[in-house]
């Protein structure tokens, strides 16, 4: 018979903050790990499942109408991950699009992961694994929509995907590829110039803001997918 | 503060055996659900975090060395999903390639999902996850190889994949997606002639036995795994 055991639900929060990657941390201000920075969560409630949880407790940290996309990462389940009884968590990935500035608590705050403070427990591994299926995601479905403002320009879009990637991107084979997978439109709009003045750029949407995989392998779907070009 | 859990590990193991994707569930002996199908699993040891818990619980079922892939699914944590104490599960997709014939014990059997007799609590729906995991990685990385033999003609993979998606699938086109994406290369050999004679066929081979995503969105890929062509 194991031990009893207790579940919290714990979610990194990601948002592109001038030019950079940040998740939305709190400072412990009683021990165990005093002092370090926590992800927002908690212990999972009676009468909930983690879903509801993680719902419940990222909206004492931040506004959730402002969280375009939240999901599973993975079950943390090191025995000793905390000190004291057994502790499993159950880690998400949220996101918060580039342009919203979501109100915080006097304890919370945003961090780059390139310069990420000390952590609480294992929380910098599941910043990782969050930043790891982030960037797995962008490679393979439209979930560049819940970074990216409900308009912007390819200027704009290549600047999100650097920052989330890591890794240098072309606006011309970004621009290319979204438009081919047709998960982008264009919205007839230009956009207002800037200080520096220039030609003025074109504004782009996204065509759905729904998860799905947008991968070309249109072979292996269903006929009636194949027509419509797009997996739910 | 919360009651106390207790946690458990269970897996889905999916294999396509004569020609139709099947599951291992065993028979319950006793109470509650007693009767019904459950798969293989329980409950989460002191010592053990949930991936070696669910290879050494999968031990008592099936020859681990045959289940060629193990990931994390989901966690199923409704408040009331089991009778009795909080249960929490952390669910798990396997896959046997479809030229194993695992020895199983007396109260285990595999079952069409077609076909699934009742099942115990809600491992349907851990089933129905699975298999809505194992499609969707179907179409966009390389996951065929744990599904098939190491050595296969185009005609037996293209069988796999029909039972596996649910839909047909052209064998012209399924080998021409899987060489263009790099995933498929011929052995040089043909496969012996069957009972009907005719034609032999060319036998193929996974060029990789790994799990990578293997979608043509390579220009969010790092530069040098453009190089490369394969995201590990």
């Amino acid at each position: 018979m194991a031990r009893p055991t207790e579940h919290e639900v714990l979610a990194a929060v990601l948002q592109i903050r001038e030019g950079s990657l940040q998740v939305l941390a709190w400072q412990r201000a009683r021990p165990p790990d005093e002092g370090r920075w926590a992800l927002p969560g908690g212990r999972l409630g009676d009468d909930e499942d983690v879903e509801r949880s993680v719902r419940r407790q990222l909206a004492e940290k931040v506004d959730v109408r402002e969280v375009t996309h939240v999901e599973q990462i993975s079950v943390f389940s090191n025995p000793d991950r905390v000190p004291g009884s057994r502790l499993i968590a159950t880690a998400f990935l949220g996101l918060v699009p580039s342009d919203s500035d979501p109100e915080v608590p006097a304890d919370t705050a945003w961090h780059a992961l390139s310069a990420l403070p000390r952590t609480a427990f294992d929380h910098a591994a599941i910043v990782e694994a969050a930043h790891d299926r982030l960037r797995a995601k962008l490679s393979y479905t439209n979930l560049g929509f819940a970074l990216a403002p409900r308009e912007f320009t390819i200027s704009a879009l290549r600047g999100l995907y650097v920052a989330a990637l890591g890794h240098p991107v072309s606006a011309t084979n970004l621009q290319r590829v979204l438009t081919r997978r047709r998960l982008l439109e264009p919205t007839g709009e230009v956009a207002p110039p800037g200080p520096a003045g220039g030609r003025p750029a074109a504004l782009f949407r996204f065509t759905d803001r729904v998860l799905h995989v947008t991968d070309a392998f249109a072979v292996l779907r269903p006929p009636s997918e194949q027509l419509r070009g797009a997996v739910p």
